[in-house]
């Protein structure tokens, strides 16, 4: 079985370990199986910093899957030391907002250093993922740069002006009003190599429950992806991030407010849309108690809380029930 | 006064520390004096590591004389840990072979950020002395690459090739006999911002006991250096880093050899040369018991042990007596 995620960065790795064990691999590490799971990851929110490129919502997968993540935090990496940031903050040396622990450092090096002398981001992660064996194939969305930016109301001047979305999420959490949030570079991206073919050949294409907004939606506001995702034979079923009403991951529904979707199942459903009226939706999996009603979208109500591998296991399995694909 | 000051890494440091006493000032930090200590420090020695320009003398001298340096290492900061390069090695990511620490990455960090920015060197090393304080003005010899490469046997194929001075320094810790001592791009160079303009109005110059090929022969590579130092009406007063006929620094006489210029006071001098016959030297300090014979050229010995910075400083008052200038 092939199966394709969209993902982003916290939510998006856990769901992938779940998508694992649901197609009986490790959570962390390589395994043998005879399915293919091809991760489809966000890097709108990469950015330099100190000369570094910066791959957040990859370096989270890869992190995650390769056992090396720092779950408590669900960013970085376990076991990590500070000493770069503390002397950058002696050079006075901005922006200091980041987190950029000694260990990380390392892997914005080896990337910034590839890209640097050519390697496309792909080439770069694939050589990063040799030492992480995360066991699923982790495919930047594009190689192009496409860079989330917010237009914000700057606190100090007054006037309206594009951050990157790094800033505001990182450094403002969010909190400053957006006005909008757009995906520059997206327009004119193309799909990173293998990924519109992995749509393509699918058996079935998931979303995981990431940001709708900066996350899968900037993976569709690639055209190219768009365009295989609507065109694909795999059925592409959603699994929604709101539960009872609110996002899970805090700060989410400031994307949405942002677009002016409102923060609830139904209304991230009807913004991605059913494929049978040019959205990129089949089926829609809210959790329990949650309600959706989207023509041409098949929507079922399970449980969606990510509190163990085996809960976000069984998630994976009821996508795939209500994709109508089967394992083995 | 003015005093210029030629000077390398780790020993060319430590005499900068002896020049600073000897004109009442900390040896560590910055001090009211009215004189002024200008360091024209060879680059040569610099290095892109990682995607990381690393300059080993500029930062020994930046470290030692703000307070920084780990003084048993003698180079490198103190308190270092070596988190990052243990992960680069985590990742294969080559070299291996050159210790970069993580409170050092930062430095280096700064440094490649505004070089790819477009500062010079001198601009940028002006920025990260801002931080250190060192007390005199560090000068980079010039702000144009300039590259020591050492022409050698590779060991595997047998083959003669040029490799950089830090590979032929560090990874054979110079074992690897040298048949040349190249320094690429000097020709080319010109002179740092305000090097040739200190030299020429200094009341003394002088060359710490550095590498005579590798580090002050490669600042005396850049023409207009060389130009500004015959030229100067200032003395030239050079001190030997010969000590009992060899090399204090081990290490420095396997540079001497690749020239073919003998490992004693004598012959150092006789390579520099006397500025009446087309050379840079009016004066030449030896160690007690060394001897130099050389026309043109006054010749004294005296103890030339770094071994405190009084001890430093009397070599620094030595040199001043030498080239016939008084301190106040």
């Amino acid at each position: 079985m092939k199966v394709v995620v969209l993902v982003g960065g916290v939510g998006g790795a856990r769901f992938l370990q779940g998508v694992k064990a649901a197609l009986g691999l490790p959570a962390i590490g390589p395994g043998e199986s005879p399915h293919e799971i091809t991760a489809v990851v966000n890097n709108g929110d990469d950015v330099w910093l100190h000369g570094l490129r910066v791959c957040p919502d990859l370096d989270t997968c890869m992190y995650t899957l390769g056992g090396g993540i720092d779950t408590e935090r669900g960013w970085g990496q376990a076991g990590e030391s500070w000493t770069v940031k503390e002397e950058l903050a002696a050079y006075g040396a901005e922006p200091s907002w980041f987190g950029l622990g000694d260990k990380d450092i390392a892997t914005h090096l080896v990337r910034s250093r590839m890209l640097r002398a050519g390697y496309p981001l792909s080439a770069v992660t694939e050589a990063l993922c040799a030492r992480w064996q995360p066991g699923v194939r982790l495919l930047p969305a594009s190689d192009d740069r496409v860079e989330t930016h917010v237009s914000v109301d700057d606190p100090e001047t007054g006037e309206r002006r594009a951050i990157h979305f790094q800033e505001w999420w990182v450094r403002h959490r969010a909190q400053l009003p957006a006005h909008a949030i757009v995906s520059v570079g997206a327009e004119e991206a193309k799909p990173g190599p293998g990924v519109a073919e992995a749509i393509t050949n699918a058996d079935i294409v998931l979303f995981a429950p990431s940001n709708p907004v900066v996350s899968v939606g900037t993976i569709l506001a690639v055209p190219g992806i768009r365009a295989a995702i609507t065109a694909t034979e795999a059925p592409v079923i959603g699994l929604s991030p709101i539960i009872d009403g609110k996002p899970l991951r805090g700060m989410a529904d400031a994307c949405l407010t942002a677009i002016g979707v409102d923060s609830t199942a139904e209304a991230v459903a009807r913004h991605y849309g059913s494929r049978k009226a040019g959205g990129v939706l089949d089926g829609w999996l809210i959790h329990t108690g949650d309600s959706a009603l989207v023509e041409g979208v098949e929507v079922r109500a399970v449980p969606l809380l990510m509190s163990t591998v085996d809960a976000t296991a069984r998630m994976a399995l009821d996508a795939f029930e209500l994709g109508g694909v089967r394992v083995g």
